[in-house]
């Protein structure tokens, strides 16, 4: 086991940059063979990762952390199984490193290529998830890039056994071992010097609340991006199939409420209004409380009244917002003021409408006739997902693994001069 | 004419927002118009452009502008009717929108394809070069994006003669003019504005000194893709060829020295000491000045002495820093230290030393027997260029207009949901 003996958030960070070097030239199968080597370890270690998730539960409950995040952080047997597992799918994908991604010759003969590089260092700024520990740092070290883990107090203990685990596991496989660092210990100075470590951290991810990510957007001078946060919609054009609509708003937001890739608004056309009824009836099936405008609430005395508030509110719950718009143009409208630039579905049979809806809307993943649950890297066959990327830099949407590489540009020539 | 009517910078970053929602859905053939009309109006304008710069150039000597900032700023006929080709150029650039990247199918139907679209708004700080102000706005438009420019107070009256040519233009063609504005009016204040405008700036581009690009890399809080400055290197290898050396390290210093590709520093193995004399001869004859180690200046009494300042000094002047190393192990630990990340080359007969330098270092151009000059926009065949990244994140080295795009997934269902 290897002993940490580092004791600042930036000297870590050195650590990470000079691992970073060896780490980038690897080859495939020494990188495959040290992420089955993590998941080995740490499915040998699971006993020490649940005492510890212990510690981290109790000091919880005397905290007064709540339930549902006392649940993020809980890891028992089959979770800590689960973890492992993952780690494996990761070392089965293709290596993302080392693609020609175009080839030319320049300046009367230099052979210039295009090819996929690691960042060299990535920073993850997380909260009490210890999932998020090992998917980051499995899927930094697939793509040949060192990590720096900052993933909050709360969590510190589990975070401790995980990476010891990971690290351990790398000095077995003869790779350095301070390609994968934690933070935790520094509080809140570590996260800032992790966000303003130019030079050290080539990427840096944020994920969690919306609250989290916007201190790290607006903090962070290292180049990092924006994920996660969603504010989805589906519009019910007039010409909507009623058994469409029905279907894919429950599915959208009773499938699994407490995704970012969840319907949190969905706006009618009026000319649709007929179909709501049924809606509202299959939405109390599924649980579902719909905050609406006076006209839904007019079809049913169970809808509770929308506030301002709602039309941009991620609820992450079963709750949903819904309104009555008069044409395609003011749906348009309410998106462009309340939407996150997640994800967007029009169910409409209207083929005119469908094709300006998705030429137009200004978001990651903008669908027709199709639930927006469907946003995501394992749906879209990545294999892996790093997150959800909402801006518009480098990468936008599902992340998979070759999202964390970067490119070079590569020149071969014979004593060419420009001339 | 358009008449501005906006008085703050934010108000014009909103309605360059407006404005780019139109630009974006524009076809590639009114882009090209656009461009057209935009070069013919700035041809037409030349008078006032040129009255323009007068003005800003009286108020530069006024002010002790130095000589070497007022050529930049200087815009005569000549150069007007060149910043008015320049944009017919990108004119005739394919239209990097709508570019399908990837199509599959996914959730049992969903047909989901991955295409290129513009990232709305783009920002551009820089100093006092109109050219900057035409190259970035054909650019911007070309790509279906809107452009907030703000190239300093020094340029102020010839930037806004430009401006309104260009707007003219746009109002001719029927595009919205508002897709192009410029704050310079609201001085610092108005940068501040723009670095910090989350939700109306899409892409921040500055141009420009060191200082220039630190400054907004570290107060933006909007994406920014760092461009330009380059400490670049050439080491010249045990086995290196003495003509390529003398021909490659003259034409990288002495061809164009005040660019960000010309080298900056040469890094001599120590048994290539032999060809040292001949280099040192060759550089003199182009008027540079070596600045050299112990090593170095023991070989001419012409080469002054290096301080360790040198070394992290872009000169962008006829000053060429030069240094003795041991091996390529040494070689590669001052790259490292002293690097910017732009372009390196490496002039060896030893191919498995070309293959290691080509693989661990860790720059936007790594070449081999090659002039860094190469690292160019032109030169690597795009056309037009942005800038040079020397960041990893989105755009790494030259950027064309494809680099000014984002991406957008398009999913079409029929009534898919998850399951």
């Amino acid at each position: 086991m290897t002993i940490v003996t580092e004791t600042s958030a930036r000297g870590r960070m050195r650590l990470a940059k000079e691992a970073g070097r060896g780490v980038g030239l690897l080859d495939d199968a020494t990188k495959a063979r040290a992420l089955y080597a993590i998941a080995d370890a740490i499915d040998g270690a699971a006993d020490e990762i649940v005492a510890a998730n212990a510690e981290d539960l109790d000091r919880g409950v005397r905290h007064g952390l709540a339930e549902g995040l006392r649940d993020r952080l809980r890891l028992d047997a089959p979770r800590v199984a689960a973890l492992a597992s993952a780690v494996r799918d990761v070392a089965a994908l293709p290596d993302p490193v080392g693609r020609v991604l175009e080839t030319r010759t320049i300046g009367g003969g230099i052979e210039l290529t295009k090819v996929s590089v690691p960042f060299g260092v990535i920073g993850a700024i997380y909260e009490a998830r210890p999932n998020v520990t090992v998917d980051i740092a499995a899927l930094a070290l697939r793509s040949g890039n060192a990590v720096v883990l900052r993933g909050g107090t709360a969590a510190e203990a589990t975070n401790a056994a995980l990476v010891a685990a990971m690290r351990g596991a790398l000095d077995e496989v003869g790779i350095d071992p301070e390609a994968i660092q934690t933070i935790d210990a520094f509080g809140r100075e570590g996260a800032r010097e992790l966000m303003t470590a130019r030079g050290l951290i080539d990427l840096l991810v944020p994920r969690g609340s919306a609250q989290l990510i916007e201190t790290v957007v607006t903090e962070s001078t290292v180049p990092v991006i924006e994920t996660g946060a969603g504010v989805v919609h589906i519009v019910i054009d007039a010409s909507a199939r009623p058994d469409w609509a029905r279907e894919i708003v429950v599915n959208a937001k009773a499938q699994r409420p407490s995704v970012c890739n969840a319907v949190e608004t969905v706006l009618v056309h009026r000319d649709a209004l007929g179909l709501v009824p049924d809606l509202l009836d299959a939405l109390e099936d599924a649980g579902v409380t719909v905050h609406g405008d006076e006209a839904i609430r007019a079809l049913s005395p169970r809808v509770v009244a929308a506030t301002d508030e709602d039309w941009a509110t991620e609820h992450l719950s079963l709750d949903l917002s819904m309104r009555v718009v008069d044409d395609l143009d003011a749906a348009l409208a309410h998106i462009r003021t309340y939407s996150t630039h997640h994800t967007e579905s029009i169910i409409t049979e209207d083929v005119a409408n469908a094709e300006r809806f998705l030429a137009e809307v200004d978001s990651a993943a903008v669908l027709h006739n199709a639930s927006t649950r469907f946003t995501d890297g394992g749906e879209f066959g990545f294999g892996a997902e790093v997150g959800i990327s909402t801006q518009k830099l480098h990468a936008r949407g599902p992340m998979g693994l070759p999202e964390l590489t970067s490119i070079k540009w590569i020149g071969r020539g014979a004593g060419h001069v420009r001339s």
